[in-house]
C-alpha cells in the first residue's frame, strides 16, 4: 500500500522506497530497518520500519531525518535466511491460517502466508538459533471457520509430528476460536512426549506493534520444554516482555483486540515464556509416548446461553435436535423453572445436558438453590469450573468416545485434561491475575 | 437449624439459645449480639452472632467464653425498629425476591422475606437514620425466573414511585439476572427525577459474611444522590468497605459466588458508595421529570453464542422463529462464513440481527476482516461495545418501540442509555479495574 503524501515526501527526499534498508534519526533516537508498506491502521504521517529484531516500529515523519543504507535487492542478498544448526531439536509448525500466519517478506515488504520453514525464519530469524523448524500448512482458514473435524485433524497431525521425532509442535492459529481448538485437542491427545503449543497474534505482522514475532518465539521456546500437554501461548501484557502459557482447557479470549486478550480462567497459568527462557509451574511433564489419540468427536452438540425470555419451546427444539447440549446458566448454573421439564424430557430420552455458568469465573454448584437441585434431579451434569466453550468440546469428545449415557456422564464428571480443578484452598496458588484494565 | 454439638454445649453452658442476646469473649476480642441459627456453610464449631451493626460474625467455640445478656423476648421488646424521622426523604423499596430479600428477624433469628419497611429497618437499622423507607413487594422470584414482562413492571413501578415523591428507588433483586433487568429498565425509563438502584446479595443475610446489609445501605445512600439513571450497586471488593455503582447497561456478573462478582465492562463505574458517603463520577444527574416510560419490550428475541459446530440449519431455525437475534460472535464479531447466507436471508425478510462479541471486553469491529464485512453487507448491525446481554434487552426494546427495520436499526446504532461508549482516547478515565483474582 502506498504511503500518504507526508511519508512519501520523506522517502523521496532520501531516494528510498518500500523494501529498502534505511536509518531514521529523530530527537536522539536512531532506528535502522526495512521500509514497510503503509497500512490503514497507521496515521497519515507514520513511516513503518521493520527492525533487525523482527519487530516493527512506527516513526512520525515530523523532525525525522531519513538516510538510505541499501536498496531492497541488496538487502535480500545480505539477509538470506540463516540456516538452522542440524544438531538443534526439530520443532514442527502446523499452519492453520489466521493473523499470525501472514508473515512479511523482508525482500519485498509484502505480506504473504508463511508456509515453509524458510518463511518462518525470514520473519523471526531468532527461530533458527533455537531449533530446526519443520513447517507444513494444514489449513488456511480464519479460525471462525474451523469445524470440529479440523480439531481432529490437528490432533492427529500433532501426534504424528511428535511420534516422528519432533521435540514439540507449534500450531499458529487465528485467535477467534483458538481456545476452542486448544480444548478439543487437549481432550483428544494422550501420552504426549512433547508440548503441543497453540499460538496466535492479535495484530498482523505488517502492523507496528504486532505481537506475532514475540508470540511465535515464546511458543517455540515453550515447544522445547519438558511440557507434556496442550497449551496456548499469548502475550502476557501490553508490552513486549513476555508471554503467558495457558492450559489448553482453561484459556479464553476475553478482549476483542488487546494483545493480552487471553486469560487462564479459574486457574493460574502453567508458565511464562520470554524470548530467552521459559518458567513452568504446575505443568504436566512430557512422557515417553508414543502420543496417541483417545476417542473421537461427535459434533452434534449445542451450546445455549440461558437468558430471560428463552422459551421452553426454543430450548426443547435445541435439545431435541442434538445428542447433547451445554447450557451456560446464570450464577451457580441456573435456568428458569419452566425450562426444567424440557431438560428432564431430553435426558430421559438419553440425551446429555451439561450445566456451566455464563459468569465464566467461579464454579457451578447445583446444590445451593432449588433451581439447581431441580436440574440435578432432572439428570443434568454439573460442569464444575469448566468454561462453557471447554464443556462444548468435552461433550463432543465424550459423545464421540463413549457409547452409553452413563459412560458419557462419568467422563464428563472426571478431570480428563486439567479442565476440572479442585476448589482453591488456603495456600494454593491464586488463579491468574488479569491485567489492570481487562 | 440446630447447632452441632460443640456449639450447642457452649450455648447450654451459658443457658442461651437462638434469638438471645449474648456476649462472646475470646483472646481479648468481645462481641455482643444475637445468637443466629446454624447454617450448612459454617464449620461445626462456629457460633454465628448478629452484631448491632447488622453484620454477622462467626466465632470459633474453642477458648470462647459466652455470657447471656438477655433472652430473645426481652430483646424483641428492647429492639423495636427505630422510627424514621418524618423530615427525611422517602426512599421506595420495590422487592422482587432473591437472596437479598430474605432478612433475619432480630427477635427470633428466623429468616423471612422482608416485605415491609419495618422488616427492612429491623435488618439494617442504619436505614432509618438516612431515609423514610417505603417498601412494597412486587415479586417474589429467584431472578432466573424473571421474564421480560417483569422488567416492564419494574420500570413502571419505579417511575410511579419517583413521580409520587420518592427521592429514589431501590430494587432488591436476585443477582443471577440483575444485569439483564438493570439494562432493560434503563432502556424503558426516561427523564428520571431520581436514581433507580438495583441491589443484590451474593450471600444471604443468615450467613456470616453476608454482603446484604452493606449493599442495601450503599444502595440507599446512592438512591439519595443527584443521580438520574438506572444503576446497580454491589460489593466493591472482598472486604466490607465499599460498594461500586455500575451503570445499568454496562454491568455484568462475572463470578458465580464472590461478593465482588459484578463488574462494569468497558467503562469505569459511575461511582462508589460507602455506608456514610457516595462519590459519583460521570453519572447523569437527575432531571425535573416526571419520569416516563419510553416504548415497550418485544420478547421475541433470541441470543445465540456462535461456536465451531454451530450449523447453518440451527442458526436459520433460530433466526426464522424470532423477530430479532443477537449473536455473540467471536473476536471482533465474527461467525463462520457458511452462517452468513441464513443471516442475510433473515435480514432480507425484515428481521434484525445484532453482532456482539463473546469476548465481552472490547468492541465489535466488522470492518477489519472479510468475515465482518460480509456481515455488514448482509445488513447486520454492529453492536459496538455493548455486552451481549445488554444488546438482548436493547433489541427487545427497539422491536417493541419502533415499527420499521430502519427505525429499529437506527435505535440500535445510537446510544440510548450509556450502552454505547466512544472509543477510549488518551487522557480518558480507564475502564474499571477488576479485582486481583477475577
Amino acid at each position: 500500500m502506498d504511503y500518504p503524501p507526508a511519508v512519501e515526501a520523506l522517502l523521496a527526499k532520501a531516494e528510498a522506497r518500500i523494501g529498502d534498508r534505511v536509518r531514521a534519526s529523530k530527537a536522539g533516537a536512531v532506528y535502522e530497518g526495512t521500509v514497510m508498506p503503509h497500512h490503514g491502521f497507521s496515521g497519515e504521517d507514520i513511516l513503518t520500519l521493520k527492525l533487525d529484531s523482527g519487530y516493527n516500529v512506527g516513526v512520525a515523519v515530523a523532525g525525522t531525518r531519513l538516510e538510505l543504507l541499501a536498496h531492497g535487492a541488496e538487502v535480500a542478498h545480505a539477509r538470506h535466511a540463516p540456516v538452522a544448526d542440524s544438531s538443534l531439536p526439530v520443532v514442527a509448525f502446523l499452519g492453520t491460517g489466521g493473523t499470525i500466519a501472514s508473515f512479511v517478506d523482508y525482500r519485498t515488504g509484502a505480506v504473504h502466508p508463511a508456509v515453509t520453514a524458510e518463511d518462518l525464519v525470514f520473519s523471526v530469524p531468532e527461530l533458527a538459533a533455537v531449533c530446526q523448524p519443520r513447517a507444513r500448512k494444514l489449513l488456511s482458514l480464519y479460525s471462525e471457520n474451523l469445524k470440529p473435524e479440523h480439531w481432529s485433524l490437528l490432533a492427529r497431525e500433532a501426534a504424528a509430528e511428535l511420534n516422528a521425532g519432533a521435540a514439540g509442535v507449534v500450531i499458529p492459529h487465528g485467535t477467534d476460536t483458538l481456545g476452542y481448538s486448544a480444548a478439543a485437542v487437549s481432550f483428544l491427545l494422550r501420552d504426549l512426549p512433547g508440548p503441543v503449543v497453540f499460538v496466535g497474534s492479535q495484530r498482523s505482522s505488517d502492523r507496528p506493534s504486532s505481537d506475532a514475532a514475540l508470540n511465535l518465539l515464546c511458543a517455540t521456546r515453550t515447544a522445547l520444554t519438558d511440557l507434556g500437554e496442550v497449551v496456548a501461548v499469548m502475550h502476557e501484557g501490553t508490552g513486549d516482555e513476555a508471554c503467558t502459557i495457558h492450559r489448553g482447557t482453561k484459556v479464553r479470549k476475553l478482549h476483542t483486540s488487546r494483545r493480552d486478550a487471553f486469560r487462564s480462567v479459574n486457574v493460574p497459568p502453567v508458565g511464562r515464556a520470554t524470548a530467552s527462557e521459559v518458567v513452568l509451574s504446575g505443568a504436566r511433564p512430557r512422557v515417553k509416548g508414543p502420543a496417541r489419540l483417545e476417542g473421537a468427536l461427535d459434533a452434534n452438540v449445542a451450546l445455549v446461553h440461558f437468558h430471560p425470555g428463552l422459551t421452553a419451546e426454543d430450548l426443547a427444539h435445541t435439545l431435541q435436535t442434538h445428542k447433547g447440549t451445554v447450557i451456560a446458566g446464570t450464577g451457580l448454573g441456573h435456568v428458569a423453572f419452566d425450562l426444567v421439564p424440557p431438560i428432564r424430557a431430553a435426558i430421559t430420552e438419553g440425551k446429555t445436558v451439561v450445566m456451566t455458568s455464563q459468569c465464566l469465573y467461579g464454579r457451578v454448584d447445583l446444590e445451593v438453590y432449588d433451581s439447581g437441585r431441580d436440574l440435578l434431579a432432572a439428570g443434568a451434569v454439573a460442569g464444575s469450573d469448566m468454561l462453557p466453550e471447554t464443556a462444548l468440546a468435552k461433550l463432543m469428545w465424550a459423545l464421540g468416545t463413549y457409547a452409553t449415557p452413563a459412560e458419557v456422564r462419568s467422563a464428563l464428571e472426571r478431570d480428563v485434561a486439567g479442565e476440572i480443578t479442585a476448589r482453591i484452598g488456603l495456600g494454593s496458588a491464586a488463579p491468574q491475575r488479569p491485567h489492570p484494565d481487562i
